[in-house]
């Protein structure tokens, strides 16, 4: 594509698919701010976690192109047309990544199952600025043009003012109901989980099968916390790093050291 | 299965697949140990990262059952075999998670693409204590067995005290080419990457598609990482947790808190 030199490089993704309403809302938004170059899976990949495609080839189709914007649909993961659309595509590092905006919340631990936020981590692996945006808001009609405020302000602050190295964003955005979103918070991820159940049923060949299912519940009663914020009516953003090492952990396991065992 | 209640109940899980000999192998040691169940993908899972079944039905195949045993294959991904395991075969959370040896490296960054590691942390959510075991060996031939007395000198640590709550083990083998193991050093994650490159090619109805390649580089140069540990032939324990957050960021980003926007 014919790229305005005065303009960031934006990568933009999902895991909805090239077709969904939210990366529609996302692509417009990024083309006011930079160059865009859209990578996202012909299919959706939700719950795909970091998954990426080893075992078979991946292949992109062109969708559009013309000044300033290129779009391609890609059989792989989030994670892989974010690496795809720097490796093979675009042959340089984007300026900026944005992944979204998700058809529901990735906050808490649902940013270890999310694809949205893998495109975003993988962002970070490669030390480039990279943010995902999600509503929380699982309705057919979910209103995604509220976001736009919000994110215009997230992404210029990082355009402008940059991450630490190796750190990319969570952002969840309230399904409001109506009521008005208070604004930004800064935050941590809360310790919320998934109580899980399998739906067991049986074929009409007579043979079992199982349905993942859940209720989502918070045990975290801070008030520092993506869901604390999100239940509050605030964007939450948690700065998110893949350092998954429980540092102070180290120490007390160092008695479990030995020598050779053989 | 007949329960010994002497004994702990072990869930054994991996990645590469129910005929994987990486898993006869942690199966037998774990049978020294403890009552054991395996639930483990009817398939090779490689690459699958924290891949959750969602959109599709699992299915489970009995394939053994002894006092003290019981063996099933299942359609779905480690993280699947991990939440069915507990949920709708054993109906109770064991007392230890293992999941493994996993034929090649996932030490490092390989922590977040690892199905192996996906399971473990499936275990972390429930906080039941959960380790992974990887050799970093990818020939065929690989020798699996030599991992046994670190696999056991390891394990018996977990069970006899346990690990501080939300924390799982990322265990990493070094392939010692004939060399003696020096024995088990407790790290953390190094910072190594991925470098990848994508082979474009032509199929015979001259479509393009692409190949993920990539080598792997450390770039961390501290000796207290897994990467270190496995190049100077000791067995790597890095305690892995699931909060993502950067804490140190939060502070740095408290300026780009705002109200109401819209």
């Amino acid at each position: 594509m014919k790229i305005d030199k005065n303009k960031p490089v934006i990568l933009v993704t999902n895991d909805d698919g090239i077709y969904a309403t939210g990366l529609r809302t996302l692509i417009d938004i990024m083309r006011e701010i930079g160059n865009v170059l859209v990578v996202a899976p012909d299919k959706p990949q939700s719950g795909m976690g970091h998954a990426v495609t080893i075992i078979s080839p991946l292949r992109v189709q062109k969708l559009a192109e013309e000044d300033g914007y290129e779009e391609y649909s890609c059989s792989g993961t989030p994670a892989d047309c974010v690496k795809l659309g720097q490796k093979a595509i675009l042959g340089r590092k984007p300026d900026l990544i944005v992944s979204g905006i998700n058809h529901g919340s990735n906050s808490s631990v649902n940013v270890i199952y999310s694809g949205t936020m893998a495109a975003v981590l993988e962002g970070a692996l490669e030390n480039v600025p990279s943010i995902g945006f999600s509503l929380n808001d699982y309705s057919v009609h979910a209103d995604f043009s509220k976001c736009k405020p919000y994110i215009l302000s997230i992404t210029r602050n990082v355009i402008g003012k940059g991450l630490p190295e190796y750190t990319c964003l969570n952002v969840n955005i309230p399904s409001n109901n109506g009521s008005p979103i208070k604004g930004i918070k800064v935050v941590r991820q809360a310790m919320a989980f998934w109580e899980e159940k399998f739906d067991q049923r049986m074929d009409p060949q007579e043979r079992t099968y199982f349905w993942l299912t859940g209720v989502f519940k918070n045990y975290d009663t801070g008030v520092d916390t993506d869901e604390w914020a999100l239940h509050n009516n605030y964007v939450s953003v948690v700065p998110v790093h893949f350092d998954l090492t429980s540092h102070k952990t180290i120490p007390l396991l160092k008695d479990w050291e030995t020598g050779n065992l053989n």
